[in-house]
């Protein structure tokens, strides 16, 4: 056996370097939606695993034959599906030292500085968005690196268990039919299967009703989910307030609906995975609105601010709920700090024990750009969306169906559900763009979302000329 | 704002490329265990985020300055606490090559390419452990990389709450007392955390009573266990076996403690997330003994096969069960590979929905060793570790307390808990290396976990002198 010798590893580390840095560079090249088949990628890879060591160089000749072409490029400028996925110089290399290192942060004593780094970039982070300073880790509260927007919903739903239960749903379980959690039926799947996970099940979930104008949850009808549950003797668990929802972008109305959540004793939990990090610019913060009533909140700076997955920030305003629903200490992981009380063992903060060095490509991503450079990114993207949405908007084959002060634009064509699920495929065919669908009042819509890290101008303008051309 | 340009990129890459084969250099020379004391990594950073751009120089220099004082080495030779946490040349790479294609493999269509890998991998890998055929792709069950076993074992406890209760605990829930969990007292303390997160209580969890001699599970007290929670009602709904446990290193009797389970109607998930991975090597595929009457199974290339954290392989003898449990379906992610049933869409096999390219990894470590070198790195591991016990047997004030078939040795100083704590505070306080301790029958002992990349003869030598020297 032959382990890879320092020198063998600066001298590969340069190709995959340069083979990065190739590919950012003729990325706009490639169809942007895969052309894969089912099958293909296995067909064309050995049935069984090699006996003797092979060269590196096969691997990497084997990139460009077996998976690129196997891949749906989430960096290409002209990907606009989803949400973006981004990418940047600062976040590669940040990750790259978190491989190299190879350390595991689980407790304070396993890596201080993983832990501290981790802690004092989110401080940063909750600075940079102005996030209320009950979020910081000065208080009570604090914040902590998620695998995931889901992961970070699964942790609200498990510490608001632990809060209204007064402690007694780690041990006794959590009695089926006994409490609800509500979201609005924009909200993002990820909470039902929060609610699934948690064995609440699904029934668990209560639907808040939407404004038709602005896919908002609407307040009242939380209110009478609220006392509806009451008056049956189930206890209200969790509010998940949306700030840019999945489908369409909306906002919920947080202070309004954390509000009605404190009256019956649920927690609030905002999902900002996307539109959070959009904070960053001072004339956005109205995202934040309402965030002094949340008990918990996350973004996802490995959506829409340049730091590749996986980077959810997850923010409460008090960690004990959350490291009561989580902590349990068997011997092996005793230690004479964490006895002590006097630091912070993230592991208690999520459901995996190990965890990866994550804060480091936070903490480059921050540096590299600056406050400045963060706020020029959202501005440049929610620029572009609204040049696309006046092009969408002046042309009268196109009906714009959800409001869009961000980064996405929804809209279908007046030509009915056949032509805009027609219209969507035959882009996408292209290759030169990619964007995906929604359902809206019950129709189809496509969503072009703007903000790959690569996307300009000329992106943008090409894609609106190529729905133009396309919708006939 | 400025994006890191392809030409920087190349640059700074090869900057961090060559910082990393340094450090691994000189990772020997630092102290295996973090001198730093609370605070002391915060103190040393700004307050504030910065406003403006700062140079990528100033982050590699404060790499030295305040990350490097701060981390308790992972991957220094000596480093011979908890489990190893292996990286290796090749899988920093590969996971290099991940975060700079920062594509998102939640759906077959999101990158084809991604998802084909991993299950080819995972085929790969099974034929690579010789795990039974019921694991692999092509027939009902298959492979996924998770996060962690603790991810892992909290799947396993829902894909068993979807059979035995015929799919109704993703919308009824849990009915508190209802289902009841079974594993050692050796089991990992993730098991427990996934009782609480699934809602069923830390109350659900039974302990079956160890073999005081090998430390592992009686199959008598399992039967005993199931008869009187069916005798109350109680529907068991999981075993979990441990191969490997945390503690000591104990090895379950598999088989009979899934016949047992299947007896009654209860799913066998194995744990083997340190020791599975050794059965690369066929004289050590007694590890594998029972697996073919096992419903689920994970190991962690990312312990001690060279896979950079994270990589957990978990199996399944049947998908339908896993994805029952956790698949939900909005609009926005349907597409027709997918409704066709032709792909696999792996976010329906775990909690999160978004996920990195980490096949790409455990691709690239397989093709550089080969299952040859995988085979050696085992071996070479197990035979260090053979010799250091044969060095604490051979000495009187030793005593190794549990069997040490693989890459862990328990031992306890005769002269007494306080002698033996003070043993360990004091050889990890030298920085020359570094272990943990565990307990059992009630009292310390100090566990020798040997496996990290770069460990050879002499440092474990070495840590064995100190030892013997130390104890006095």
């Amino acid at each position: 056996m032959t382990h890879m010798t320092p020198e063998e590893f600066r001298r590969y580390g340069r190709e995959v370097v340069d083979w990065i840095a190739d590919y950012y560079e003729r990325v706009e090249s490639l169809p942007v939606l895969s052309r894969s088949r089912p099958g293909d990628t296995r067909m064309a890879l050995p049935a069984h695993p090699p006996e003797t060591a092979e060269p590196f160089e096969d691997l990497m000749r084997d990139l460009d034959r077996v998976i690129v072409p196997g891949l749906t490029h989430w960096q290409h400028p002209s990907f606009f599906g989803f949400f973006p996925a981004n990418a940047s110089g600062p976040a590669i290399l940040g990750d790259l030292l978190a491989s190299g290192l190879g350390v595991q942060g689980m407790l304070w004593t396993t890596s201080p500085a993983a832990t501290e780094l981790e802690t004092h970039v989110l401080d940063w982070f909750c600075e940079l968005l102005d996030l209320p300073g009950r979020f910081a880790s000065s208080g009570p509260g604090g914040g902590v690196i998620q695998h995931s927007a889901s992961d970070a919903a699964l942790v609200a739903v498990l510490a608001a268990l632990h809060r209204v239960s007064g402690g007694a749903t780690e041990h006794a379980g959590v009695a089926a039919g006994r409490y609800a959690v509500y979201t609005s039926g924009q909200t993002h799947s990820s909470v039902e299967k929060a609610c699934r996970v948690a064995g609440l099940g699904s029934d668990a979930l209560r639907k808040i009703e939407v404004d038709p104008s602005t896919q908002a949850a609407r307040p009242q009808h939380l209110a009478a989910l609220l006392a509806a549950d009451r008056a049956a003797g189930i206890t209200p668990a969790l509010v998940v307030a949306s700030v840019g929802a999945t489908g369409t972008g909306a906002v919920d109305p947080v202070a309004d609906l954390a509000r009605l959540a404190h009256e019956h004793g649920a927690w609030l939990h905002v999902d900002a995975a996307w539109a959070g990090v959009a904070a960053v610019a001072p004339e956005l913060r109205w995202l934040n609105d309402g965030l002094e009533l949340a008990d918990s909140y996350c973004t996802n700076p490995h959506k829409w601010l340049l730091t590749n997955f996986d980077c959810d920030v997850f923010y409460v305003a008090d960690r004990a709920p959350l490291i009561g629903a989580l902590s349990i200490l068997p011997e092996y992981l005793r230690n004479a700090a964490s006895d002590a009380g006097a630091v912070i063992d993230y592991r208690d903060w999520h459901v995996p024990l190990g965890r990866r060095f994550r804060a480091l490509k936070l903490w480059a991503v921050i540096r590299w750009y600056g406050a400045e450079g963060l706020r020029e990114h959202i501005r440049r993207s929610v620029a572009l969306t609204q040049r696309f949405a006046g092009w969408v908007a002046s042309d009268d084959r196109f009906e714009i169906v959800a409001p869009h002060p961000l980064a996405l634009v929804t809209f279908r064509l007046r030509a009915g559900d056949d032509a805009t699920r027609a219209l969507m495929d035959a882009v996408n065919a292209t290759g030169r763009m990619y964007l995906t669908h929604t359902t809206v009042d019950g129709a189809p819509a496509l969503r072009m979302s703007i903000g790959a890290t690569l996307t300009e101008e000329r992106h943008v303008r090409a894609a609106w000329e190529l729905l133009a051309a396309t919708a006939g």
